[in-house]
């Protein structure tokens, strides 16, 4: 099934800037079944995961995290650009490939004890990953898994990942 | 039902702007069956629609428009603001409650006789809807709904939305 997805990632030479290969995942987003695949086959990983909360990153981490909540019956939790969520909300600075920037969290999304999947769209350097994963873990939750759509595997985000449990279970579903 | 999912919806006072009652769908997303109950609805009531796309608006939309693709294994085609989407784009400038903004969708998104449903999650004044049906029918596809989680109707919206076809089949589960 991996390659038969990865043949709907199309690359776009030089986005966002000068000398970076983008996965763009629309095409696959575009067409329905290959949608409905890759999200069944995240589920499936998860099926036994002990997670209740789902959370996500603005905006394309939206469409894999928000689909793959409603496929598990689980809660979603939106993490969000400076500004954006209307209450009450908790800031983590981040390193991106491209630059310095930060997300929030509502300061109500998640109660001590909750089990979270952080899931995003993909796995880069890791930084916007690591950004959640201080957010959730302020919040007094635990991150049950991290699970992506694509990894870019040449640029060893999945060693910069890291937090206060240490250790992270990490997925990807299409790796580079 | 829909008292009981409105039940969940907070109201933010004075956000984005001053006396602005903004309603915050996080906490209905954050309660797992309920998120589940919502799109369900939306998807029921399009059972019998014959779109084959969904096409939702950055970033709130992708939430309630991809749950509803992944829930009816229809395609999911995103609209981003302008610089977001990696190849090449067309754009709709839109007039928005909160001033000027514009929306963009990668031109191989839709072929023409393609059946759209817009999703989104709220329908306010229509500015942004307006765009988005702008961007469908210029590519050639219909505009079989359009289909939003809350609609404030007291902003009139409804009246609002104009395009191509003339007239519209707008529904919305949550109406305030």
């Amino acid at each position: 099934m991996e390659e038969e997805l990865k043949r709907l990632i199309r690359n776009i030479p030089d986005f966002p800037k000068q000398g970076v290969q983008f996965k763009d995942i629309t095409p696959l987003l575009q067409n329905g079944p290959a949608f409905k695949r890759a999200i069944d086959a995240m589920a499936a990983h998860y099926s036994s995961s002990g997670a209740n909360v789902i959370v996500s990153i603005e905006a394309r981490g939206f469409i894999i995290g928000a689909a793959l909540a409603y496929s598990m019956g689980k809660s979603f939790v939106p993490l969000r650009k400076p500004g954006k969520l209307p209450f009450t909300s908790v800031r983590a600075e981040l390193e991106k490939e491209y630059g310095k920037d930060a997300i929030e969290m509502h300061i109500d999304a998640l109660k001590a004890g909750d089990k979270v999947l952080i899931i995003d769209d993909v796995l880069a350097t890791g930084g916007t990953l690591n950004a959640a994963i201080k957010l959730v873990e302020t919040a007094g939750a635990s991150v049950e898994g991290i699970g992506v759509l694509t990894e870019l595997s040449f640029l060893h985000g999945r060693a910069n990942i890291k937090g206060k449990q240490g250790d992270y279970k990490i997925f990807s579903l299409l790796k580079y």
